[in-house]
């Protein structure tokens, strides 16, 4: 394959954030009515303004730099004391054992925890399970890679209660037919669906009667809404050996200033992964890690205020894009996206998602993005000032209401 | 290829700083005579200890955190604010204009910056020039993607006075034989050579000519010794469609703690690139971004003052290991690495290079991580405290009488 073709298959257009670079353009000429004023809200991304990073990040970053090289040097996988740290506490969330010396890598962020984490299992032709919809990144990893992806389904819309909804049945085709891989995200991404304690345990024992590896990205299994019950996987039994984990403190914590994020599991995955960050990027900024010291460490009561304040936001919208006749939404069961279903519109839905964010100062990252089958679905984060949210929310009903087929 | 047999060719076990993952075991049983005493000196990588980050750089990102959401959530190539900033800076710096907009790249440290160049001009089976010695990751990435290594030696011995003694016939001959990319560090790492006048035109020539892209690591370029002058490719006639230039902020300003990097060149290569960052890091962490802010804009004379130390140390090292019976140093012209090439010995030199360690409290980092034909040769990155390091190569010169065949 050409570099040319690598690279066109590779597009960022329409990436959370990257909106900045894009020609409004064409945009002007199929407006329908006046410009709606209010605080302009970007739900591509948490607005970590409005939730602040965790307490103390900041003087422990400090408190790095003082430490001097030590602290700026530190082993491609990360700084040993802070891994042991590490290694303590995420046993204990997930549930499992996790060896600090050869088990953890700290990385710039999930997402280079993920790129590490595909590049290290999958090669050229290779064939990797993906859901759709889920973060837009897998699949991109494994067009880079050159792998084959085998979709399975997620029916997030029709699942039955307390399920995903993930086709349980594609994903064991999707072993049979030869899948080395199944990557996927719990909490899901866009959906903020949780996986049943039975789809985790029927996934767990698929992907190891048919000896391939799962890559599991947990970026937002902490922040967990009221009712809701969290499996991990690699607390199932048979897992120790082809489950690797990914986790970051980005997301719930606001820390996605300082580029962390840790992956976990088989010893020979994780030293595949620091070879590689070798070349990739040495480590993750050696000052940042510093601030993992903070993390599963915050202040008592401060999560718990967090998820509460971001259960709220969560109910207001749900009401409000809910109650779009035409629309459908399911309740996130944790993390801060919102991925709602669109009735039919007059103007293409991408064209849409620039007409919300022309005329009504709301940014929303467009289904097709997450998969094939939701083109007619965005997606909001609604980390953001509950007010602002709400006031955007209801600007963006009235455009679908404006623009309605 | 298998994953296993692509991840069995990027070995770091002897990469600078990993040697705490190495087992001493065998260097007991060869040991000769008593330890040396002295201040343990890791001259894998810089003491920025003794060498501090550039004044108000801690500041700098303090005001980025204060700057919230802004400051941590950039475009993927980096906050265009700090970008329009650095491109006036580098422009000057390098005597050629630079695009803000489209032409610079902000990217977690040089290593990421090389990653991200590699990846994006470097497809399976395509041919790369890459000079021996030169830095040991440019091998590394050209085996990552696939890509055909054409080698090029630098005879930095051998070579008249005021030359690199690169092989520019072989360059040439590379060339016509199909190489798309030639990869080089200038300064040289690890010899300190400073690439002539006539030899960078002689380059920007031929790539012109033969159509291929120059990626040029220029990240030691600000840190030349008394009476060099140094030639930047980028500013030749011819070249702005096909070299890009990388730097960072990491060695000289000892900001590493940071992982910054930058890139600049043709449009299109910085677009790939941050397609490609988008899945492997998202971006440059935010917050360390605003450290660039005080690159080229050190105090008054902190650079000129910072060079003189270094300088200083140079004299010191050359004076010391070139004094060794049979040993040949170059004295670097630029950056702060020493490559001696050390006598026979009567035990291999990595053997040696462990010895070195276990009995003198010395790291250096063995010549064959820069290239086949180096494997005499160790590597001493000598921006240490001085006096440590003088001991240090006292140590190790007494060592070298010690072992010698």
């Amino acid at each position: 394959m050409s570099i040319e073709t690598k690279f066109a298959r590779l597009g960022t257009d329409n990436a959370p954030g990257q909106e900045v670079r894009q020609d409004a353009g064409a945009v002007e000429t199929v407006l329908r009515g006046e410009r709606l004023e209010g605080v302009p809200v970007d739900f591509s991304h948490g607005d970590v303004d409005a939730h602040e990073p965790t307490p103390g990040a900041f003087e422990v970053f400090s408190a790095g730099v003082a430490l001097g090289g030590k602290q700026a040097y530190t082993e491609y996988r990360g700084d040993i004391g802070i891994r042991e740290t590490l290694a303590e506490r995420l046993a204990g969330f997930t549930g499992a054992p996790l060896d600090a010396r050869d088990g953890l890598i700290i990385t710039p962020g999930t997402q280079g925890a993920l790129f590490l984490a595909v590049a290290s299992t999958v090669a050229r032709g290779d064939k990797v399970a993906i859901v759709q919809p889920d973060y837009f990144a897998n699949r991109k990893l494994v067009e880079f890679f050159e792998g084959e992806m085998l979709p399975v389904r997620l029916d997030y819309a029709g699942a039955e209660p307390g399920r995903s909804g993930l086709d349980l049945g594609q994903l064991e085709d999707a072993f049979r037919k030869g899948a080395k891989v199944f990557l996927f995200s719990n909490p899901n991404n866009p959906t903020g669906v949780v996986y049943s304690a039975d789809e985790i345990a029927r996934i767990a024992a698929l992907a190891e009667r048919h000896g391939a590896t799962v890559i599991v990205d947990q970026l937002y299994s902490r922040m967990l809404y009221s009712g809701v019950t969290y499996t991990h996987l690699r607390a199932e039994p048979g897992t120790a050996g082809n489950v690797l984990t990914i986790m970051g403190p980005s997301k719930t914590e606001s820390l996605s200033g300082y580029r962390l994020g840790a992956a976990f599991g088989p010893a020979e995955i994780i030293a595949r992964m620091e070879k590689l960050q070798a070349i990739v990027s040495l480590r993750a900024a050696g000052y940042s890690q510093a601030v993992l010291r903070t993390w599963f460490d915050e202040p008592a009561g401060w999560m718990e205020e967090r998820i509460r304040r971001h259960e709220a936001i969560r109910d207001d919208l749900v009401a409000i894009l809910g109650g779009v006749d035409g629309a459908f939404v399911r309740t996130p069961e944790a993390g801060s996206y919102l991925f709602p279903r669109l009735p039919a519109l007059g103007v293409p839905y991408d064209l849409f998602v620039k007409i919300l964010r022309e005329q009504a100062g709301v940014v929303v990252t467009p289904g097709t993005e997450f998969g094939p089958h939701s083109c007619d679905s965005v997606r909001l984060n609604f980390s953001q000032d509950r007010q602002a949210a709400i006031a955007a929310a209801e600007r963006m009903a009235h455009l679908v209401a404006r623009y309605r087929a």
